[in-house]
């Protein structure tokens, strides 16, 4: 139980598999990058490009990649997790994912005798780092009781929302709806203030003290102030997210236009060449398109 | 100078009422409602239809009606505030409106005689009671002098954002932008959550300790939960607020899809006859199309 295998070295995976490293754990990480799992293995960690070898054995798998296909594959595919780990292991699935798919998954590892924990998580790579990531978790209490060890490890937090996975990915993609939408109202926002002519840092200071605040405001507009759109979190994983929402939306027959004004505007800003920039970069499209000025190296 | 005109004795302007009378100020109200003038009667404000009456002689004036229109009507109509008022007497402006309305009201004002700051107001009636409001103000020296007195009797915060008026209406109307988008988002986000069949107390819980939260999120969302829609802040302010975001982005040039897609769901409330109910009754909007169940006296 002291041997995890940690799928996906991004900024919260690799924050994640540092601080197992940290608390004792026998760490092992996958990633297709090899520059990932060299800067695992400089850590002090064991790195592999094989789903499978790195499970060998290990009694808990974290699955911090990108999406729920992604999720199958380092699981289910050939030279996947599910076969390698030791028996009773469990799954500890963080990718943001529909509810559904959560589901799905989770009936597969049971399948195969593994246990399942719905775990997606939040808090950004600073958190992952410091071992302090928030945990929105749902799963039997076996699989909460075999991921225990390791929640603690990387987890300031666990929010133990039900017996049942699909309930942890809901609870998410509600966060996420809410925080991709406050992301592109900071971008309409901050436009507005400076084709009004305002002061941009006292805009940020009157505001973070006022009704109109949001967590996301507070934390990308200073991305704006200082013009620096290296990404921190991207355009793209909003287009992912929202648009997991937006199939929810047609799925359940809710229609969510606030949130599809969003979707769109990320939509834009991924199909301007801003992809793999800094989320905040929303401000730069609503900008740029409106010949308005922002602080920056341009600007 | 301690004899003060409070034009508009809604929750903010009864607010500011009295607790400029705590404050040892000579208080005179003016509204059109019976009831608001006997009710500060009562509290031992004298009170007034005649905005002219009221101000007899008053070295300041505050005007918190609905928006720019009455504004100029309380202060420059017939009847109205600027030909009573002392010499010199400064013109405190609350209600929120345009930067080009703000400025062409503080030129008439000025044309008179009078000193004027653009001073629109947050926090709501129980901040407002307690002479704790948030102004955002700007206009001369002067008129901040001028003031001064009166500000600090009212507020707990006095941003001074410059010199001239209108700048402090375009604070203002960021701040609004911001708020009205993030009262609809968490309409969408409970009703999504409430179709997923989450434990809505819980999801409350979740979001206001993570990255979806929103200073609006928190306040509004506990009327959802309970069910009450009566009104602390309504519908139809919004419906003002946003159409006013909606002007300046025509006048601007500057598209602003997300927050017309907010001013889409606040008029769409106030057209299935919410217009006087809570704000969060977007929620109720959203829920009762798609067929969802919120709390509630129904449910």
């Amino acid at each position: 139980m002291d041997e995890v295998v940690v799928v996906g070295l991004g900024s919260m995976g690799m924050g994640a598999a540092l601080s197992l490293l940290r608390k004792g754990f026998v760490v092992r990480g996958c990633d297709l990058s090899p520059a990932a799992r060299d800067a695992f293995a400089a850590a002090g960690g064991t790195a592999s490009g094989s789903p499978a070898e790195a499970a060998q054995g290990a009694g808990a798998a974290i699955t911090m990649v990108v999406n729920a296909a992604q999720t199958r594959d380092v699981l289910f595919g050939a030279g996947g997790v599910a076969d390698a780990l030791a028996p009773g292991a469990v799954v500890i699935s963080s990718a943001t994912m529909s509810p559904t798919e959560a589901r799905a998954l989770a009936e597969e590892a049971e399948a195969r005798g593994l246990l399942f924990l719905d775990a997606p998580v939040s808090g950004g790579s600073i958190k992952a780092r410091a071992g302090e990531i928030t945990v929105m978790a749902s799963g039997s209490p076996d699989a909460f009781a075999a991921a225990r060890p390791v929640l603690d490890a990387v987890a300031a937090k666990v929010y133990e929302l039900g017996d049942e996975a699909g309930l942890g990915s809901a609870y998410k993609i509600v966060n996420q709806l809410l925080a991709g939408v406050h992301i592109a109202a900071a971008g309409e926002a901050m436009v507005l203030a400076a084709r009004l002519g305002l002061d941009l840092p006292k805009v940020y200071e009157v505001i973070t003290a006022s009704a109109g605040n949001s967590w996301m405001f507070g934390n990308r507009v200073p991305h704006i102030l200082e013009g620096d759109y290296s990404p921190r979190s991207a355009i793209d994983i909003w287009v992912k997210d929202l648009g997991i929402v937006a199939d929810l939306s047609r799925e359940l027959d809710l229609p969510l236009a606030l949130t599809e004004a969003a979707r769109t505007l990320y939509r834009e800003a991924s199909e301007a060449g801003m992809g793999r920039d800094d989320d905040a970069s929303v401000a730069r499209l609503i900008a740029g398109r409106a010949g308005v000025a922002l602080p920056g190296k341009e600007g």
